[in-house]
């Protein structure tokens, strides 16, 4: 999170905020309405041109945000607010769904895990949906939207029925969606760590339940403000989302109830699994205290009577006796067999 | 909680989520009004178009929502939205009540007590209210709505001179019902647990404790959104619920504030069941380490002093004192009974 | 807390729900307006229909609700709401106050705290208020609205110049103020757990704490939802209330607000009061362990020392010194006061 | 918090709830508008008369609220509302700003800091204004509203050219004011507790903490309801509160905001502090067994060399050795050089 | 936070709360509209009457608010409220904002980070903005405002273009931009701290957390009001606030939207790494105490053997066997053995 770079500008200014990518802006443009299809690359942005005006749903994806001047020019294009334009270029943006009136913006965050860093990727995709038009900005060029674009060259489902808010819905719902791929994930990882927590290994696994509580925060994080601004959206007021894409955003919304639900309920468990590793640490300590003292409690005696007839006075009666040595030994079996029992009484051993 | 199957698909796509379960679905219709009664089994779908048309109020109950094409079917019979048909196939789904319009779609979680596994046991219900019909939905075929049944068929109480919507809430309650057997089984628990913490026996009431408190965990996650539904639902402004059913919705959000109450009180005593447990491991510590201690410092010097005589010097005046090895004898009893008055007065023996 | 007699039956099925008391129900009915009144006990509930129809307030007051019969004649005379009937034989219901439009029911928790058994006791109290009528209802005949009682009585204070909600006003007012009791009660409880903290005897006090926090959550339990029911009653959309009983009901609501201010502050104590014997716990650790540590610090190089001219090696010099065995006490001695240097300078003694 | 005195009696009963105080009860008088000032004292509560109709603003101050025979009175003369006179006789209210129509009602904590006690004195301060007049109650005549007086008298500020509700807004600013004190000196307290956790003494130290976290609940307990009561008055649907008195309120509104957010961050410094302390106990421990496992492990294994060599075998041949005894040393040296090696590689020294 | 110095004055009275600072009050006007622009200092208050009057946005600066001539000059000159200039000279506000109609007042603290002390330094900083001016005020001269001095300079941006409420925007967004420097180095300090956690020195790291968390709380103070402040000056219900300033407000919104969710995560990172510490220091114990137990469990029964051995009875068969010495050196490595793999079993070793 590098804010420095743009300290002190004018709102509105649009530099880059992310790590600096070198490949080249590409676009992809798919316009559709339930008969005709189309898909076509883009060389200059005054191609887009038709998009705007035509009854069909002009679906821009564009990949790569770092170039100012692209993004300057489909501001312009698509008459989008400076502000809109700079929060397009900042990659660490917090989520959030922005009514505009003319058009709709959408900040999420795409998350995938890596397993191999057991951690979560992020990257941020912000689409903005306009009356005949979506216009979808990601950093890295992938496949995320895939089965979105299957869907509207196959002509599978509602997707080309229905209009642009439908297509923005659409594109919001996968995102969501992946966030469960990634439950799925933490899930498997706090059971992996409840199994380790019972074998009883310990620094590491207080660390990696750290690593999980932090992914959580960041899942919510990403979630949260989702579930608000979806929220906000189903009222209904803009006049760009159908009354029927309503129910489809609900569905968005219970999406992200469930993922919030399922992150408090994980963050709960792993405060307990902590508090079970804490405790059995302090049980362990016991365990060893208890040898400790067990060994301690009968030999320190012995030793002291052994001590006792290692004495050299001259005048000590017992060192003469014929059994002298057999009597020492009797003694200290009595002891051994009295403290033995002492400490079981008092269930140490 | 396996959303990998379906990732990527149209909303709307009728896949089933849960295990894959084998047996045939099965469907049963009561239908009734104050007057007459009539039950039957159904062989195709098509039979059900009376229950939709007529004044009677017609449940159809199905066993089994594994087969899409069945679910399809009834779907558009009823005319039920892509989404909710969707719902009733994804056995996972948060507890919620959605108002349609013509319909209500209620999920909720049947909970029931394994007392062999110490587990809470959950199977989602759905059911749909429509104007003169009610469907509910079951994956296993079970007799949790057999009381109803009978009442039905008896004309017991108030069922058969109400309208589909106290039906609805005939079944919802008896659910909601069901939660209370639970609580009084996590009652029984926490005594037991109360007992041994008492007794002190300890690793396993930790784990038993965070057992407990994740069963309260998926109590709370199905009663929660149930509250917060039932909340909104007897606002009253669904033209599918009559007036005089409200009073009988409050009695359910009643019965859900109370379970969540104590939900909240159970989580609370085994919080503090905790804290006991926990404090009693360092209280016991804190017992080894006196017992060691005492030990020590009694014994410790003792073999100091028998050390002391136990050297080879060839000039050591005491030695051959004829009093010498009573005297030390006579030191030794004097440092015992000083020491052990030390720990007295400090309250350690 | 037993619903399980109850389970599966149609709502409104009265069925008492405590454990079965076998005293037979006994009913008093207080008449009275400004100038006249009166007092009867009543054979048949016929004898109650004047009640309903004069213009003079009517108190029925029902010791004992575990008779079905009763409390359904009862109901059908007052037309009573099932599902109230109901609640009225549910010993164990959350308390709520509801409005039915024609009559309000109040569902209250009376408290008494029993000093032997440092426990709080409870019986619940419910009222139905009428337009002319008030019908308490208790299950063991008690003394507790004796006060108000003689208010009538005696014409004491506004109870007989005002309506019907007033009265219903003071039967609430009477068993909230029993709360601030119990308050006091609690207050004298913790004040003898702080002293006996610091006194430093131990698990029984962890175990006091936590019965004081299961008393304070009891006694929330109780208060919290009269709280918010009074505060829902306040706001005056109920006809049978009259403006001028508002005022009376802000001073219950004012007083469920101090109870539960109260609450709070006393669960912070107890918390704290746990910290604190806690860490007293964790002190006395830290002392009996520094004089463990100072007696093993001193003694175990000294018993080394003692050993070393405690070997029978044939060439040891020291051995044959004149004064070999004053040396090696000096250097005991020496190697004494270092040691206890170190430890003062390090403050563990 | 004696409330039994008055257990069961009907609510409006007067009759002082504090400790009897038996001083006179004192009347003052301050009658002014912008042009004339006149302050009298009071003889009898007929005097009062001309308060209630004169268009000047009168300030009836009260010192003494045990009296019942004269809260009675000015009851009646002002035309109190019976409950406003039960609260005004209850020294343990909690604050509230109560709005009978034709005057308002300020119940406040005077508070003060006792630095001898280290402890809050509190006091309660009524008020109640009216059109023309606000009569203000003490218990204890004491000097708090001091330079309210003088400003009255001087004609300074604003006081003597607004009406009666300014001057009440002055009377509670004066007491929210003297709450900024009282933070100054948690502060105080806070930062010494610092340095002496600093410092390591312990017990003590976490009683201090208990104590001042009770003192911030008291200065929380008497700051939020004010708070709150003050958001409500500010909303302006009281007629006796002037639109341009409503900025003051909101002055006070923020003060209390302000020491509020204070109380919260104080409270989280205590938590903290109170964790630093117990961490360092538990880091003495540490350092107590690490000095005792040092000392054991070093004298522990060469205890036993030299006790090997004090055995009395009449075959050992290392004792006869001419250099047994230097050889023994040697290994000894050894020994504790390799042990003390281990120590340090693993910076236990 | 020095309140007594004010203590029992009359609101509105102008006393610096702040230290006395000597530096002569500093003027300074900027004063533009699109076409035309203009800078000029200031020697007299008079000088200023243009700024009220024009058409052209005027911003007046002024560093130093020590002065209560000087702020009351100005109040008289755009007739402020009263309690508007004294919260001015308080510079230790909660941040606010506050609409009187006529103008809005903003009172903001500007943060910057001390990397030498590790500390967060606050300067309060207060605006009022007007129909065609805005004032700001600062103690201590500073550059903060330089950036948007220089945009005004050069025409950069939209400042010229729009009004005097994007000029006070653009004030309070380059304040709450610098909290994102602020986060970035509490971010760099966690990320310290989390390897010293790793490496495991102790008692200073809490000491660092402990700070850190402080330093958060300050933040959290001043981002909080700012957040809710602007909150409500969004819903557009000043007249000075054009509605094509709402977007950039909301813009603000989102920016302490974005920080106080940082601060939350960053206080449960800290608190999470309080855990593994305190786990850690716990961890470390146990680590010791089974180092002296292996050494204890080891040498305490060898001691005992040789002690045995060292005992000078007459009859000790033993001590005349060839072969006695080397048995109880064989005696010793089995036990030794023994116990080894006693302890390994054990995973003590």
């Amino acid at each position: 999170m590098n804010r420095r770079k743009k300290h002190g500008l004018p709102s509105g200014s649009l530099i880059h905020m992310g790590d600096h990518k070198l490949h080249q802006v590409e676009f992809s443009v798919m316009d559709f309405n339930e008969e005709t299809y189309s898909e076509f690359e883009v060389k200059s942005i005054d191609d887009l041109a038709p998009c705007k005006s035509t009854e069909t749903v002009s679906w821009i994806n564009i990949d790569g945000v770092h170039d100012a001047l692209v993004i300057q020019k489909i501001g312009e294009h698509f008459q989008l607010h400076p502000l809109l334009l700079e929060d397009l270029m900042n990659p660490n943006h917090r989520p959030k769904i922005e009514d505009f009136d003319d058009y709709i913006h959408f900040t999420l965050r795409m998350l995938s895990y890596d397993r191999e860093k057991k951690q979560i990727e992020q990257e941020q995709v912000s689409f903005v949906l306009g009356e005949h038009w979506v216009i979808s900005f990601q950093e890295t060029p992938g496949d995320v939207f895939g089965p979105i674009r299957d869907r509207i060259r196959n002509n599978k489902g509602r997707i080309r029925k229905l209009k642009a808010d439908y297509l923005a819905y659409a594109l919001a719902d996968i995102i969501v969606d992946h966030y469960f791929l990634i439950i799925d994930e933490i899930d498997e990882e706090i059971e992996k760590l409840e199994d380790e927590v019972l074998n009883g290994k310990n620094e590491e696994i207080l660390r990696s339940i750290q690593h999980l509580k932090n992914e959580l925060l960041l899942l919510r994080k990403s979630t949260l403000p989702v579930r608000d601004a979806v929220g906000n959206l189903m009222k209904g007021t803009s006049r760009l989302i159908a009354p029927q894409t309503t129910v489809f955003l609900k569905d968005v919304y219970d999406h992200t109830l469930h993922i919030s639900d399922s992150i408090e309920i994980y963050r709960e468990t792993l405060n307990s699994l902590m508090e079970v590793h804490l405790s059995a640490l302090s049980n362990r300590l016991n365990q060893v205290m208890k040898v400790l003292t067990i060994i301690s409690t009968i030999f320190i005696p012995l030793t002291f009577i052994v001590g006792v007839y290692g004495m050299n006075f001259r005048f000590m009666p017992e060192l003469s006796w014929e059994y002298g040595y057999a009597m020492v030994w009797g003694i200290m079996i009595l002891v051994t067999l009295f403290l033995v029992y002492i400490l079981r009484r008092n269930r140490w051993m």
